[in-house]
């Protein structure tokens, strides 16, 4: 079957790789420039693959290519805003950095050593019809043209505009929500002899309840951080003006960041600020028609590091789906959507309550001792008790089955036995702390 | 000042009017022809206007107009499937039917007699630039051309072209969803005599759980009806394929019904199926410069019969803080939108609640006996109690404050004295009944 995917991002490209394998003809074009030739601008914080994501690439033959790219987080480290730090372990595998224009340009690659994957750059898409289907493009020197696949598939991201043009006067759910928070990136270079200037098998967090901000380490001894504001208010953006009020908030809340990122305030107030947007829509296909992957259907807020590897579980699920309905386009859209929903849409409740969550790590004795209980739990029962950021992360484990697995654990701790183990885990912490 | 106002609707001609009273220089573009001299095609179920939307008419010296337009509702006829008929009357003031092309007619001619409000029809708007801001249109003759008043005011509906172009690429809030419900209408004309065939002095309705169906008494003797089915499944739009298949849902359902309305059947897959959605969308200002109201901001469910009537009421409010911030439009429109706000926002939880309450009205015994306990207590208390659907249409409570009253009135009946007075209620009921 024939194949247009609008959106060489890490949904499309993954997607082409994985379709082309079948032995699908796939076209993916992208408005933006080939990211192998060039740094694309910065559009989601820095990557962090973890065991959904790399299980993927794996399936696909490509995670012996990716580990040479990545840097391996093997738990977490907390600034406090004295200056001392705590670490707590992600458990097995951890997490791996990985810095998005390296895993884009490997994936374009791969799926261009395809035979019957090709991609198009520069080359923006205008218009569907979802009957046809037929997508419009106009192309880098402003001529239009029209494409006839079997299949439209929109890896366009959040403002998807495959999404609009499929939705354009149906009964289609949509809602789009914005945090009150944005962020914007740092760069903390490698010292002079090329070393990192913080651990660097950690990922860096810095949680100070209305603000926070964190690092992951990049293989060139430099790390990437963002710092995460609310827009308005005593610490918001719009009341960062000058270097000296950036340089001011930095000394009472980041003082070990300030010394490290040259001309800090100046630095931080020419980048730009990024939103978080959440969104969540239904249907996301059309008959056999149209289909959407990853953040042109579930837009989640970055801070459980999900967006890319639920994408490429989109991605095998649609693969998967067209595998088993040889012939009925139809059957295998209505599948991949019915089993992904459930899944995307616990992956976004999930997301929405670890920002409130990482943000008053330190705050909250409440947090810390759930924290504490499953990890005691955790060890005590061995697999049969599991955080819920382990689920996520160190497993395959469907989301929504994750969460409703994670609600229950959170229900026994409330009501049976939290007493007694709270008391024993609050012992533990003292003796900690 | 001047202003331009997309959508000739009942929202912007009312505004327009209401505008126009206070000096300002306003322009109504509608891409529909003038509702003076055509019938544009059915948009929205037929109109209850209810204190709220009558008081703002009266603040325009148009209620004695309007009032020649109506046919007034003292109460809903709840007809049972075995024919039996139960009343219940709104309490003072009732609802008022009207045809929307009738009021429609008389706010444009109303408008169009104040010397600075101009209408033009069959101009669409094509796009905003929010900033300067200017609007876009392109005239009946297809010919584009640009206005740059001070103030664009959308009233262009629940799939508002103001509205997308204020929030592209802001952090706007929104959410649509569609009801699994749509609904046709249907005619039953006068008798031969001219008389109405059914009581022509109240709101009929037809209960029946999954399906409903309810009818608006017109002043030339015949009925406007909507009849309220599923999309899918058993009695679903899209099972009903034939006329025999029609007749035989009506036959078992509204029997009643098929007697009155000529060659049913055919008629009712003549007959278009509309959608019912809700929006909800924040902010609905930008800056001094733009400003939404209406459906454009929060079209709701219209089972409680408050589009038009909240419209109305975003209109005045809008006026109103205009004229109290002679000079700063931006905090005119800002106090617009943290006044209105709120309360829109409860009417979409209200009319979300009564369409479950109002299928359900003849099969739920708890729905049933809080509705009776409510009158009870309403003629006990005197005006310290009233039941929720009376504070939304007899009175012009704010919706937020009616639904805070109403939810506190529910915890008192469930909590204290429900027992007592339920008890009370029921051999009452059972004495009715």
């Amino acid at each position: 079957m024939e194949f247009t995917i609008v959106g060489a991002g890490m949904a499309g490209a993954f997607l082409a790789l994985s379709l082309g394998r079948q032995g699908h003809v796939v076209t993916v074009y992208d408005r933006r420039p080939d990211p192998r030739g060039s740094v694309n601008a910065v559009t989601s914080m820095n990557l962090g693959l973890s065991r959904r994501g790399l299980s993927a690439l794996d399936r696909l033959g490509l995670s012996e290519e990716v580990r040479r790219l990545v840097v391996p987080m093997r738990g977490r480290m907390l600034h406090n805003p004295d200056g001392g730090l705590r670490f707590s372990a992600y458990g097995e595998g951890g997490i791996l950095a990985i810095q998005r224009q390296d895993l884009s340009a490997l994936l374009v690659d791969a799926a261009s050593r395809e035979p019957r994957v090709r991609f198009v750059f520069g080359t923006r898409c205008t218009g569907m019809d979802r009957d046809l289907p037929s997508v419009s493009f106009v192309d880098p020197d402003g001529r239009a043209f029209v494409v006839k696949p079997d299949v439209v598939v929109g890896a366009d991201g959040a403002f998807s505009a495959v999404r609009r043009a499929m939705h354009h006067e149906q009964r289609a759910e949509f809602s789009q929500s914005y945090l009150e928070w944005g962020w914007r990136e740092l760069h903390i270079p490698a010292a002079a002899d090329g070393a990192h200037r913080m651990a660097d098998d950690v990922f860096h967090l810095w949680p100070r309840g209305d603000i926070m901000m964190f690092a992951h380490p990049n293989r060139d001894g430099s790390f990437t951080c963002s710092c995460v504001l609310p827009f308005h208010g005593e610490h918001g953006f719009d009341s960062l003006r000058t270097a000296a009020d950036v340089e001011s908030l930095f000394r009472t809340h980041f003082p070990d960041v300030l010394a490290l990122v040259p001309d800090l305030g100046e630095e931080f107030l020419r980048r730009p600020t990024f939103n978080l947007v959440t969104v969540s829509t239904a249907p996301w296909t059309h008959e056999g028609k149209v289909a959407l992957i990853g953040d042109a259907c579930h837009a989640v807020y970055p801070f459980l590091a999900q967006g890319m590897n639920s994408a490429f579980e989109d991605a095998l699920e649609l693969t998967d789906s067209l595998a088993r309905h040889p012939g009925d386009t139809a059957a295998a859209l209505a599948r991949y959507y019915t089993r992904r929903k459930p899944n995307t849409d616990a992956l976004a409740t999930m997301s929405h309550r670890n920002f409130a969550e990482l943000r008053d790590t330190v705050r909250s004795p409440a947090v810390r001792l759930e924290r504490a209980c499953d990890s005691v739990l955790e060890k005590l029962l061995w697999h049969r008790w599991m955080p819920l950021h382990a689920m996520v992360t160190n497993t395959t484990v469907p989301y929504a089955k994750a969460l409703q697995r994670a609600t229950r654990q959170h229900r026994i701790l409330k009501y049976s036995g939290a007493a007694v183990v709270a008391a024993a885990v609050a012992g533990l912490l003292r003796r900690q702390g």
